[in-house]
């Protein structure tokens, strides 16, 4: 008899996207004419550049001829690519990288869920509110007990983000193995600056912890003090993952392409307290399950690095920028408390007249027929919160604007 | 302190194909001038044709416009492409397959490897000689003990294909949960008929067990007495889960596609006794940790059921097949022992004068510039035996047999 894995039965939640999903299909199907405007996934609506295009056909064009033609591609990523991430998104910040410490892939989500397969049984910390995908891969891997009432897991730390701690996670007092960060944070918004970085790279050395750095919206960033990378840290090579993503920058979402790095000097123990290279065990993870990206698509991704690309990417992101300034103008305009909308694609609303953060999204989506994404689903601090995205069309974005603003103005 | 997953530690040897790598690399580098032609690897060589690079490219012009963008594309893939399976690949099988079974994905070793997510605590079995991916992938997962001399890990069944059995493994008289069937076989080239499947599904049937069925070279079946996909064994869909995959059928192993059936009718039991849907389970797997395949490369997938498609693709495969041929020719000119070469792009020899498979793998190397794949690589029972594939350029493999003709003549 063959036996499932049970901690699958422990996750008490759809995925949060998911459910949206239902629901926001739903109201389509019975209010057929209602022109729906979608701000809660954190889905790209932009074309892909000229320059990406272009990069994108001359990878498909390769691929037609016999002498150009390409077969798996090497299990890092190509050569070409990981190049110019070190010498365009590091060499700018001080940060030196080696190509042997990038691993290209089909998405930093995978990634940042993969990863664990790794490491063994460990105190894993993630903040409250956080990416979903954060919690449900540890109750997969078995790192946490049953859900309560509020969808906490039993052994998973949660580091509460609220009002009282500007959204940022507090370094704790006792021990953590494993911590997740996302700055710019999804959901809320916030990024952390260099010296609250630097507490948590020190407390990592400390405890022989590794954080999970996510900062696949740095490129939103317009305050150059802030960090854009955790090894703009020193010692953060010592102690961080980091995972980045053309995702949210160029327009990825639907092409797939994404990277992170694993520094050499990045070690891990065995219970004998053996260290071991965790770049070295991500590669036996990525050579034995997974075989590359695909070859145009990292022709597509190394072409936002030409002259163009950057100009063309910056554009891009300007663009989703003001949507972010439209977004925060409208709720300025009537009050509502918000967090987040510069140096990042969210803004993290507190939901109106003390609505949960369900009903607050029915309320949107019935009266007003916009969709976005319940506080709640990132967690139980995110409760009475609610997620706005500046991925939309501007003109949409507008629109929606401008009927959040006339109905609570009335 | 963070600990690692132990697991990886039990790992024997580097992944086969790295180890090849290593090994022909270091020969290229002492030997510059030497003509070294690649038989190892499954890589295909041959460029993508006319109307799988129009498709591609399609896909790449839509993601230019505003109009035509796609975000995250659907978990399960585009339904344009899951209709085009249903229908091209089963419905002339007799083979009902529901669009919702079906997950498209970037690579059927991927999906091989990962499928052990949704699994518990089973017993294994594999095939000996079996692809390593199998193998590696359940010593990860904690599902042996340590390896043995051999290269056998502790509490995983192997199930002997040799000479005797006809290259096909016996349906044990004992309890197995989980057992991972080939055909055509990597690396043996054999494949099984319908009595032989049917006997593996009533013992699935019987046992409560799941088939994983790797049919991921059944376009090279030219005999059609045999089953392409397990599910034209009546009540398969009640114990299997088939992988197929465009990189060997259509040259895509460096654009990166396959797809994945889970039937609706497939079970795996919680400990207390109680059935759960493996499709489901998959679904939430897929869900929380993957975000679909790049949408150009879907519309290149979807362009190999096209008329002219279909068209070049057979041609690409009669092409490989071709080089079967010739292999095979090449071999019975020098009365060398080999198995496949029909109905499979896989030859399995064995090697001349009770050489070792490795060291049959550097004479090759070192005397005739060519590069194999060691028998024992893929598992004990393949000591002594050796694979070589049709995936070559055509000249380049009749030169490589005339050199092995000819070493092995005089």
């Amino acid at each position: 008899m063959v036996f499932i894995n049970e901690n699958y039965l422990k996750i008490k939640n759809n995925y949060l996207f998911a459910e949206i999903g239902n629901r926001t299909q739903k109201f389509i199907k019975e209010n057929p004419d209602a022109k729906v405007i979608k701000l809660g996934i954190g889905d790209t609506t932009q074309p892909l550049s000229p320059s990406i295009i272009k990069g994108f056909h001359v990878g498909v064009d390769d691929m037609s001829k016999k002498e150009t033609y390409k077969g798996y591609p090497p299990y890092k990523g190509y050569s070409f690519l990981r190049n110019l991430i070190v010498q365009h998104d590091y060499e700018p910040l001080g940060v030196k990288i080696d190509p042997e410490e990038i691993f290209v892939s089909d998405g930093a989500k995978g990634d940042t869920a993969n990863i664990l397969d790794i490491f063994g049984k460990n105190i894993v910390a993630v903040t409250d509110p956080s990416y979903p995908v954060y919690v449900t891969t540890n109750v997969m891997a078995g790192n946490t007990g049953s859900a309560n009432e509020l969808g906490q897991y039993e052994n998973l730390i949660y580091l509460p983000c609220t009002e009282k701690t500007n959204f940022l996670p507090k370094v704790p007092d006792f021990k953590v193995d494993i911590i997740y960060l996302c700055s710019p944070n999804n959901p809320t918004g916030t990024v952390m600056n260099r010296n609250q970085l630097k507490e948590w790279v020190n407390f990592a050395k400390e405890q022989k912890a590794i954080i999970f750095f996510d900062c696949a919206y740095e490129k939103y960033i317009i305050d150059s003090s802030f960090p854009r990378s955790i090894y703009e840290i020193e010692g953060a090579k010592e102690v961080a993952i980091e995972f980045r993503s053309y995702s949210k920058t160029a327009g990825f979402t639907g092409v797939r392409c994404a990277y992170t790095i694993v520094p050499k000097e990045l070690m891990g123990y065995s219970k004998d307290g053996e260290k071991h290279s965790i770049n070295n065990l991500w590669f036996q993870r990525v050579s034995s399950k997974y075989n590359g990206v695909s070859y145009p698509v990292q022709k597509a991704a190394a072409a936002t690095y030409s002259e163009d690309g950057i100009k063309e990417t910056n554009e891009l992101i300007k663009n989703y920028q003001e949507n972010a300034k439209i977004i925060c103008n409208g709720f300025d305009k009537i009050g509502f408390k918000y967090f987040g909308g510069i140096n990042s694609p969210y803004i993290w609303l507190k939901a109106p007249n003390d609505l949960s953060s369900w009903d607050f999204f029915d309320l949107l989506l019935e009266k007003l027929h916009i969709v976005g994404t319940p506080g709640s689903g990132f967690g139980p601090s995110g409760a009475g919160y609610f997620r706005l995205t500046s991925f939309g069309d501007k003109g949409q974005t507008i629109e929606a604007m401008d009927r959040i603003v006339k109905y609570f103005t009335n």
